[in-house]
């Protein structure tokens, strides 16, 4: 339970980012006329209405620390979103996890059908980066492309999806450590790592300032896959929001497996510890992204 | 058979431009060591060494109306067959049209698996992006910026995705010749309408410049479609190395079903001589572009 006082403030800047994040997802996503409809209904059922939004959260924080435009970084966070969507809505189809549950409710291609979710995800990566590219996003062109770029890089082959790709090579192998860091480094780990990124490149911070953020939103995203993996061992699905347990029975490789709960926790701690560090000379300004160091792995769902 | 010696210098030109981006592809798409080399293979296969590259061919051509150097439009040509390669693995997939050729050879998702196939699709989308947001592509960001934008609308939800979800709604029910237009405008129309947009955004052209070029590959798109529908009826499998009869045994609309194959012929033809008419004001430059108009209704496969 979260009764901490620093934690109450940053559920409430959780919240307060989430509605932000939420507004914008509603507005960049509108419903068309015509047959079409569909397939915006089932963008929108993917994308809205659940999730901690923690990546949306760090965008909008980190780009804080610059004074960037709230509505600016909102619709960067509304396309973070839309791709962490994307990816988990191809996730789940029968040929991949074969997931029928997601945040409580049917996956996306349980609630509609299989070739809707195919589609939907696809059209959720296309509006992610065509919502970067339009000037409200940022007034200079070159950030766009920079964010565009940093985006990609975090979320394609040699990102997110090849990490997607590692995992399924990987099923039912053994790996060390090191290989399990690097998978999880891809394939949750850099969308991450992009999300405290982004606000640098919105806020045109130098590149020290750049590289800070970055190894914070390295830390936070390898914490949180270790506790996401800690939480797959301890928790329940009703706390979860999704099936538990279920690694282990595919036979997929975790840390959490190899090193044993304690060390993997006690490895969760000084990486949230760690990134919080990165964050020292942004002084005050920073708490929220501090105390999201300490949530990822004090969380319980 | 082309014999006709303007054709003959059109199939000389598509040939090189072919070869052009062929070689765009294979740089941008390189292996990388490790257990994600399998999602960069299924990419390679997908997009490399096949189809006609039509839409290469346009960008290329209409970029060259405007002296843009080749590198930069092959970069741009090499995206738009990203997107396409990317649409068809999707569109093969089981849950979707399920087909197991593709220009004569297995289907990504037969050479290696469902799962490989929906990921390779996903990271040749991103990569899409990812190669029109880096300089080497626009020297100018705002271009850069512009031609994703554009993209991104010809691809998502508002197009060519929008078009697919159309198609898998309409199965078996009856549509008019105007349901159908629109249908095939959103799902194969809008990026051949982008790629001979494209040429006029790498080029800076003015924007009348620009609405003829969007116009010309607005028509050569409607031509093509048409004329595919009229090979569905007509051609072999061996020619046009996929599975042929497939429309009317999904009970898929097509303007052939619903007009006949003589009007469907006649409104090609119409469409095909409307979109070289909008080439007049670039004179002898734009010959390759009007053969091309000539040849998408001549096509044999």
């Amino acid at each position: 339970m979260m009764t901490d006082p620093v934690i109450t403030t940053l559920n409430e800047a959780l919240a307060q980012a989430a509605a932000e994040v939420e507004q914008a997802l509603d507005d960049l996503l509108p419903m068309p006329e015509g047959p079409e409809s569909r397939l915006v209904d089932a963008m929108r059922y993917a994308v809205l209405g659940g999730g901690k939004r923690m990546r949306a959260f760090m965008v909008m924080e980190t780009a804080s620390l610059f004074g960037v435009d709230r509505r600016c970084s909102a619709r960067t966070a509304a396309a973070v979103e839309m791709l962490h969507a994307y990816s988990l809505v191809h996730d789940d189809l029968p040929a991949m996890d074969d997931d029928d549950l997601r945040r409580g409710k049917p996956s996306t291609h349980k609630a509609f059908d299989e070739a809707t979710a195919i589609l939907a995800g696809d059209a959720l990566q296309t509006r992610a980066f065509e919502v970067l590219a339009e000037p409200d996003t940022h007034s200079n062109a070159e950030a766009r492309c920079e964010l565009i770029r940093a985006f990609a890089h975090a979320s394609g082959a040699a990102g997110m999806v090849g990490g997607q790709m590692i995992d399924i090579v990987s099923e039912g192998r053994e790996l060390t450590a090191e290989q399990i860091g690097r998978l999880q480094a891809l394939k949750t780990g850099r969308l991450i790592q992009f999300s405290a990124e982004a606000g640098a490149i919105l806020g045109r911070a130098n590149p020290m300032q750049r590289h800070l953020l970055l190894s914070y939103g390295r830390d936070v995203g390898a914490a949180f896959q270790i506790a996401d993996d800690i939480l797959d061992v301890e928790g329940t699905a009703e706390d979860v929001g999704k099936a538990t347990g279920k690694d282990a029975a595919a036979g997929k490789a975790t840390l959490v497996a190899v090193l044993g709960l304690e060390r993997a926790r006690a490895q969760a701690d000084a990486l949230s510890a760690q990134a919080a560090h990165h964050l020292d000379s942004f002084g005050e300004k920073a708490q929220h992204l501090r105390s999201l160091a300490a949530l990822v792995v004090a969380r319980k769902s």
